[in-house]
């Protein structure tokens, strides 16, 4: 697969005061602006965003269209949290199918706007209707995860309260981040349950933002920059939305599955991952995905975190962005904020957070409480 | 591009007892049974949905890997009332792409349950802000529209109902169909003002329902049927979302724009299209399209339906189905719907409806007051 990332483009997550078009076209201006291209260039575009429940706006194309002042091929993929690793993938296929040279991807989500108790309401249209009668909202359906995670491999709030300590870290230093506040481990154990044994900091926030990715053809990838990256592999799966519905609630089988495509499509293993970007919606999440994605055995996550093998310049360094957890969670942006920040490790762009000698990374953009899962695999190929 | 459609499926129209994911099903369900085939041969699968503000579920594609009970690769796209015609351009990359030979697509809407005054502000999200604010809803948008062509070209709101008594004739011999009521120019004339000229009669209904399409590559299609019907080419364009942004009301540049690029694509034009399905949410609709697709210059529209070249077996039959007006229009299943019909058309399966000989077909899907448009032309190649 020869497919290029030439540029990024990135709004500071947290409050926005721009509207949910406004914070598409930043984002999109961005990545043309960091390669000093116009958007005449751009062949097709995806957008991801999970629900116009937010806004009231849906039709997001025609919104681009109009912000862009131009007529071009737009579309909106949606599959809960997973929207933009979606449109990664759309884009890809694009490219692939030989009608388009480049594409542009941007994800989007306007929370900020919505009353708290219509977010609870709208972020559970993305889970199965009997978990919600039943009261399992989102945190709930995590905390019960945890629980069993907790229960067959020893796993402890502390382990994950050392993922929310680290990734606090790390968003400290990145300028678009929504958090830049150090934690400790006693500030998440002594926060306010949300759902036994998640806490308040085990939570990621409600955020606004938007992100954007310039591919192309590996034909084309010379005119925009000297600094490719590339996309190795890309693996997607969606399995049964009821957490009730799969057998084993410790593991997530569509990061499995999406995890092995991604690896076979370009011939590497989890061993050869440097860097990662990974789906800490909650922090039980990031541990449960480490051990889906294979960079440990299941149930050996907490001993990653124990020894800071995932901390920056560790054995593999994960979210050095801040994740979702402190970085900021706007859905529909979040995918593609993941992607962004890989290509700017694996370019040496990211400071203090820089992983030292970055080549090859991942990405992992999970939905609901893991149905959906969008497995991705950079790399660069300059010293 | 030798992508064929080898199988459809579609629900009745109008007020469904099923639930969404029970909608989805059953259209797949059809199309799988309809070349003897099992889930297992599809490789990837493309929902078409408008919006989750109907039955409160979005994340369709777990929804779906549910009731399908398999893990697969499924994703949700919209873009207003052209979600389906969209699916069915993202299968068609997919299987360009050269990553996957097969491909299911369905689209779904699920409406009836919802409340009118919540139903016309859920659809309200596919316009621009300020129009709504100014309470331009679509009807009132599409009541412009046809205020213009009528003071321009000279179209009358006779022309209009001759366009709903033909939809409403053919959806009689359509077993799918919503309606099943002949109608007459005097009962439309005489139908309730929803925004003048539009009247009751001149608009599509509320419809629940879904409808899939089974598509392959060249050299598999032959394992599902004898009957392939090839897609020929597909456009698409995005264009301003406000019908105030544009400069000739009369006109939607995005329906020009996506029929160039699909004619070019397969070296056809316009006389070359026996019979068309077209976006006729409101009748106007149609008259805008015929012009815009080609099928007459501007502003002769009038002159077709007066003469009757667009019934049955005319010059070219529009909307033998009965069209979104009088089959429904469940939003995020009429692109899907308007291929299935298309399909069955160059196939002969259409009894009482069928237009006779019928070799080369398009479909017109839009979205919002056309600011989505996506045009499909399908052949068969036997005799």
């Amino acid at each position: 697969m020869e497919i290029a990332v030439v540029s990024t483009g990135h709004t500071k997550f947290g409050n926005a005061s721009a509207d949910i078009g406004d914070l598409m076209l930043s984002a999109c201006k961005q990545a043309l602006d960091g390669v000093g291209a116009e958007i005449s260039i751009v062949d097709v575009i995806y957008i991801a965003n999970f629900s116009s429940g937010f806004c009231g706006q849906c039709h997001l194309p025609a919104v681009l269209a109009s912000k862009l002042g131009v007529n071009k091929e737009i579309t909106r993929i949606e599959s809960a949290c997973a929207a933009g690793g979606l449109a990664l993938k759309e884009a890809v296929l694009a490219i692939l199918s030989g009608l388009y040279k480049t594409a542009l991807v941007v994800g989007v989500e306007k929370m900020s706007e919505t009353p708290i108790e219509e977010t609870t309401g709208i972020l559970a249209r993305a889970a199965e209707k009997t978990e919600i009668r039943h009261g399992t909202i989102f945190p709930a359906l995590y905390a019960l995860m945890a629980q069993r995670h907790f229960h067959d491999y020893g796993t402890t709030e502390e382990h994950l309260a050392k993922i929310a300590v680290k990734n606090h870290k790390n968003a400290l230093n990145n300028p678009v981040a929504q958090f830049k506040k150090e934690i400790t481990v006693e500030d998440v154990l002594n926060s306010r349950v949300i759902a036994s044994p998640l806490k308040l900091f085990d939570c990621s926030p409600v955020s606004d933002g938007a992100a954007a990715v310039l591919l192309c053809n590996e034909e084309v990838a010379s005119q925009f920059t000297d600094l490719p990256v590339y996309i190795m592999g890309i693996g997607h799966d969606s399995d049964r939305i009821g957490l009730f519905e799969r057998e084993n609630i410790t593991t997530m089988p569509a990061v499995t599955h999406a995890a092995q495509k991604a690896f076979k499509m370009c011939n590497l293993n989890p061993r050869d991952i440097d860097v990662a970007e990974i789906h800490d919606c909650f922090t039980i999440a990031e541990i449960i995905e480490m051990e889906d994605l294979g960079f440990c055995a299941k149930g050996l996550g907490k001993e990653m975190i124990d020894e800071g093998r995932t901390e920056i310049n560790g054995d593999i360094t994960i979210n050095p962005s801040g994740g979702l957890k402190a970085k900021g969670h706007p859905i529909g942006a979040t995918g593609i904020s993941q992607v962004v920040e890989i290509v700017k490790q694996l370019r040496c762009e990211c400071g203090a957070r820089q992983v030292a000698n970055a080549e090859t990374g991942l990405c992992c953009n999970v939905g609901g409480s893991g149905a959906t899962a969008v497995v991705s695999i950079f790399s660069r190929r300059y010293k």
